[in-house]
């Protein structure tokens, strides 16, 4: 079974959106146990679009199309469909009914340039259309089954699982599930990660790994499409390669869900029913940021307070000013201050803080960009450390420094289970 | 001139993450007068990279691919390039020097992984990487320049602007004086920016006009590529275009110089000599990362409390309980007392304050999902205002939020001007 997907428009090879249909598709269409084998993007161009159309046709089972379904000029999905199967464009009765209501639901009268979305190729079969005027339509061009669909996402994504999956699943007869499973690590470079696993492909030929990195963070997916087993005896394999990939990963490993850090962190607080205070400096709010940007995180989360000036370091979280004096203000001594502070200050059963030198200025050769000192407070206890990290660009140092401090407290919280 | 892009990797094709690559080099190549015909997505099988990168090389005169330069098993890019052109892969000397002296700026020890990175076609250049381990190379395939880059965006991006676009202006000959100007802009749907601006093609026929939406800001951008005029003439086109577009989107503009909302606050604030504090509820500390993001913030930004809990409002920012208890959390009275409350607590010139509906959760009829009250204090005011937005997604709003809060004060200190 090979699948691709085509995305059509100017606005997409021109770079003035990001297309998004393309990777939910993919995912959808895993999801249902078929991997895509190519992504193409091309313009309005109908003979270019065409001959795309046409080179998938004859490597692919199934294609999914999206755009160029509009009533404007610009959009040629189905003149570039009718030329690729050499077919003719004729006006589709059902689809110009289907047109034709979307306006009558509305109670306003069809403009003439709409009965363009009902000219079709003769061989298409319509796909209705929710949210609007469109209607999609699906046709065979050298047997491989092709599903032309509209191009705004919301429209497609409805068509998509309202019209389009279930024929597909009808047509191809999928019942195989993709197991798949996603474990995301902290504190290894990615070649790491791949030595540490290079043996796998040996050990579970029939599965698929892979690695995303999404800084600093990166997630490792094991999955086992079209696999000779299935049923238990499926689960047991992919337990086991579960376990393999974890005795080499080890501590690295922050879910073996492939949670987030912040969503790791809120679940471990909401099982532990404790809450956090944060004092940041260097990075300037992003750990309140990641935090907050987990859903409920209003039940653990109390208090963030980024004191970039000493002074509202000294007078919101009551550091000494003499501590300051003494150390600096990128300090351990600092930090762990500053987390006692905002944890005192909120009432909260755990801190922690941050103080270090992001760059690209303020940098020394005793306290150099990458230097970040991390303060940690909780119940009963407080403490400070320092790490260095080597990046020079400014969003990575608050990026690492921040989940770095995160970590501390994942561990902190995850020894205490 | 025909280019192409190709981007590669099994998580682009599986929907693991959405390929941006893709469009920001569409976007870059635009600039620079070229304008991109195809762009091809496929996974990590080198087999298929390489019949991709063969076809490409079919139809193209230029084609950049981002991704697969990695150490790991599954990055196998160099090997595709060697298939497609016929070529052997060999230890690239240079590309290993760069390897090596990677880690030794690091002073680690270089793992032998990380020689396959150094693994090039025979007929490949090295391109410098000037962010991580993995160098670009550049090959010609069938008469087609070929740039190979890293599918990390920041490595790209980098490499990119630095080592492939100067080379892709020596080799096409292109004209490098294109004039370009670029405007952010706040508060309007990118469909009635389109609306507003529609009739430039006719004014300008020689200018390009595109558009660039970074979630909540739209960039404007027009450019004059191979116009007939040049020296002062092309000048004054270019202001009577830029004053064209300007007269159509007046208010709305962040910055003529296209710089960001928290930029164009920090030029502002640098140039008042004034300080900022910050009270946030529903953003979460990112108004507060966004400031901290502009290098040198640490002039005017004094502090952020990121105060979720009711009791970090009443104690850090001194709101009283009377207030939050008549109205509620999130009002336009709160917000005003917390941005008061920032603006003392940090000694502050100005203090901007929200507290909002994020979502998912936590809307009511009253105070739906999308709403946010800011508040905004300085020298002898301060007020609250009351913003809806029909956003559904936490992070989105978040955005929304933070921006609009930042907004009120770019105003406010722009009318100071």
């Amino acid at each position: 079974m090979r699948a691709e997907i085509i995305s059509t428009g100017d606005e997409i090879v021109s770079g003035s959106i990001t297309d998004t249909n393309a990777s939910w598709l993919a995912a959808e269409l895993l999801d249902a146990g078929i991997v895509t084998g190519r992504i193409s993007c091309t313009g309005d161009e109908a003979e270019t679009l065409a001959a795309v159309i046409g080179e998938a046709a004859h490597r692919a089972d199934l294609v999914l199309v999206t755009g160029g379904l509009g009533p404007t000029e610009d959009d040629r999905t189905a003149r570039a469909a009718a030329l690729a199967a050499q077919d003719r464009l004729g006006l589709n009765r059902e689809a110009l009914v289907f047109v034709e209501t979307y306006f009558e639901k509305r109670k306003v009268t069809m403009p003439e340039i709409n009965r363009k979305q009902a000219e079709l190729p003769l061989t298409a079969g319509v796909v209705e259309n929710l949210f609007g005027t469109a209607p999609g339509f699906s046709m065979v061009i050298n047997q491989a089954l092709f599903f032309f669909m509209p191009g705004v996402p919301m429209e497609m994504k409805k068509m998509f699982k309202n019209g389009v999956l279930p024929e597909i699943n009808r047509r191809f007869k999928l019942d195989t599930r993709v197991l798949s499973r996603c474990f995301s690590l902290f504190g290894l470079p990615e070649a790491e990660v791949g030595t540490r696993l290079a043996g796998f492909r040996d050990q579970f030929p029939d599965m698929r790994l892979g690695f995303r990195a999404d800084f600093p963070l990166i997630y490792v997916k094991f999955s086992c499409p079209g696999s000779r087993l299935s049923g238990p005896a499926l689960e047991e394999e992919m337990e086991r390669a579960g376990q393999w990939i974890a005795s080499r990963l080890e501590k690295r490993i922050v879910s073996f869900l492939g949670l987030t850090m912040e969503e790791e962190v809120g679940r471990l607080l909401t099982a532990c029913g404790a809450t956090v205070a944060v004092a940041e400096s260097c990075t300037g709010g992003l750990v309140a940021d990641m935090l907050t940007d987990v859903a409920g995180s209003s039940d653990y989360f109390l208090l963030s307070a980024v004191t970039y000036a000493n002074q509202a370091k000294i007078g919101v979280l009551g550091v000494y000013s003499k501590t300051i004096e003494k150390n600096g203000a990128v300090h351990e001594e600092t930090a762990r201050s500053m987390a006692e502070g905002a944890r005192k200050a909120a009432g909260a059963d755990y801190a922690i803080a941050t103080s270090g030198v992001a760059g690209p200025g303020g940098g020394s050769e005793e306290k150099p960009v990458g230097m970040v000192c991390i303060g940690l407070a909780g119940p009963g206890f407080s403490r400070g450390k320092t790490c260095h990290f080597s990046f020079k660009e400014r969003r990575m140092n608050k990026k690492i420094f921040a989940v770095k401090a995160l970590e501390l407290l994942r561990r902190e919280l995850d020894a205490k289970k």
